[in-house]
């Protein structure tokens, strides 16, 4: 929506809720002071950190999110990562438009299974717990860390909290569930990546700052640990990034979250609560100035 | 286990139980005469077609298998691989090698979501049945075929039994799991294929000999359709096979089945029957005759 247009802000004074989504300009106080009558603010996508200000939440304008909604094809696309990781399949399928007929090679890529596995959940966050979830029939070991996160909580979900670095050193897959934040930046560097085990595969389908790039190159590059990466940082990755050559790599152009049939679950999320607001019900999924500090 | 060792054949003479694995040789008329003590033969994998001929059913000797536990690490390499068709992961990853910072390419990719899709689930067995129930929480529509299958038990598991063609003609992902019978051969030809929708996937980790490799090969060097490949007929293809090429085309060596870890789940089950059996109780999964000739 483009706030400039005079004519959107004639409707603008009059209007008492709108319904936002993805490329939302900031509310700034000053457009605000033209809506002398919005109320409420039904966000049909994940974060709203990128246009509700401060001025909004002293307004005590209602703002809801689809953030729960935008979690479930990440967390799918992650089970399928993870599923996928245990078994070695996209570094094996790349090998095999090299290797052909002889299949011999996958004997050297390990076990090549998931059961009995352990998997680093970092990041208890709306993905991280449904991923947590879906983990739960695979037989496999959950580690979470999250500095944030109720053990009960944890344990209910399938998995057992630890600190980062005992996570670290005993999984065999690390996936990375937390807010691209000041203090999440670079949260997975060369340190954190040290601790890995020989052989462990990176998943982020969070967001690319979280995982220091160049720390995590140096480590594929010499195939101590492979990747499924959805996120990059920078996103995408410059041309010459060795990381697009590697066949222990796999990079998908930012696709894991709602697109397509996907983003109208988000939008039936977003009129929902828009129906609750006008029938005097409760919002189910109302974002607090609080929480938007510390989750995505 | 070589049964021409004359220490192996001494030993058979007393021997009440066999616990089988991969590979075990057939067991013929002329051997199982030295093995007058023989009751019960507890494998470790799934088929026993390769080794257990009609001379052990005349016997009487129980048979028993862990084609259940077989099963699990196959379905769950089959919903990964269809959670990762619905997003197009495997080949935009394939074709991020090639675009490199330029991520527009993705755009030319259809929907990228799994919300609403229709999966044709080819084969209500241990694996297709396992595959149906995990989809569920994925929202997506799943069309059963199966000519042996009950209406209600696929509903139970969430699915719905239609008729082959029907299904072909409305499903976005196929996946295959019939076993390979000489009815089987080529079940889904060049006829079948035509009546997929353009750029339905065909997903198979059942056996090669199902899927008309020329036929599919036609239609993934169009373009036309996209496939996920884990067994192939022959196996591996000959080095020449333009499917290694194609983007649209991923093929990982026969590795979704059990292997590493998760064999021993197959070991334990069939030390369990052992059990079972030593105590005097029904075993859990015996093998008739009858359903050696319809599965796998």
């Amino acid at each position: 929506m483009n706030f400039d247009d005079p004519l959107v802000r004639r409707r603008l004074r009059e209007v008492e809720v709108l319904v936002t989504s993805w490329g939302c300009p900031p509310l700034t106080k000053e457009l605000l002071a033209g809506a002398p009558e919005l109320r409420a603010i039904f966000h049909c996508a994940g974060t709203v950190r990128s246009f509700v200000t401060d001025e909004v939440w002293r307004r005590g304008i209602l703002v809801t999110n689809a953030a729960d909604e935008n979690a479930i094809p990440v967390a799918e696309f992650t089970l399928a990562a993870i599923i996928f990781a245990g078994k070695k399949a996209p570094f094996l399928a790349h090998d095999a438009r090299k290797h052909r007929d002889d299949w011999s090679y996958a004997a050297g890529r390990g076990e090549l299974s998931n059961r009995g596995r352990t998997i680093g959940v970092v990041g208890f966050s709306r993905v991280g717990r449904r991923v947590t979830e879906r983990l739960r029939g695979l037989e496999v070991d959950i580690l979470v860390a999250d500095p944030y996160a109720d053990p009960a909580e944890v344990r209910a979900a399938g998995g057992r909290l630890v600190e980062l670095p005992d996570l670290l050193r005993r999984c065999d897959v690390l996936t990375l569930h937390v807010p691209a934040l000041p203090e999440t930046r670079h949260l997975i560097g060369a340190a954190e990546l040290a601790l890995l085990r020989d052989g462990a595969t990176v998943i982020n389908t969070a967001r690319g700052s979280v995982l220091d790039t160049a720390a995590l190159e140096s480590e594929c590059v010499t195939g101590r640990l492979d990747a499924i990466l959805d996120v990059t940082d920078p996103e995408p990755l410059p041309a010459d990034s060795p990381l697009y050559d590697l066949h222990n790599v796999m990079i998908t152009p930012h696709v894991a979250g709602s697109l397509g049939s996907e983003t109208r679950r988000m939008s039936e999320s977003a009129l929902d609560e828009l129906e609750r607001y006008l029938s005097g019900l409760p919002p189910r999924a109302p974002v607090t100035a609080d929480e938007i500090s510390v989750s995505a």
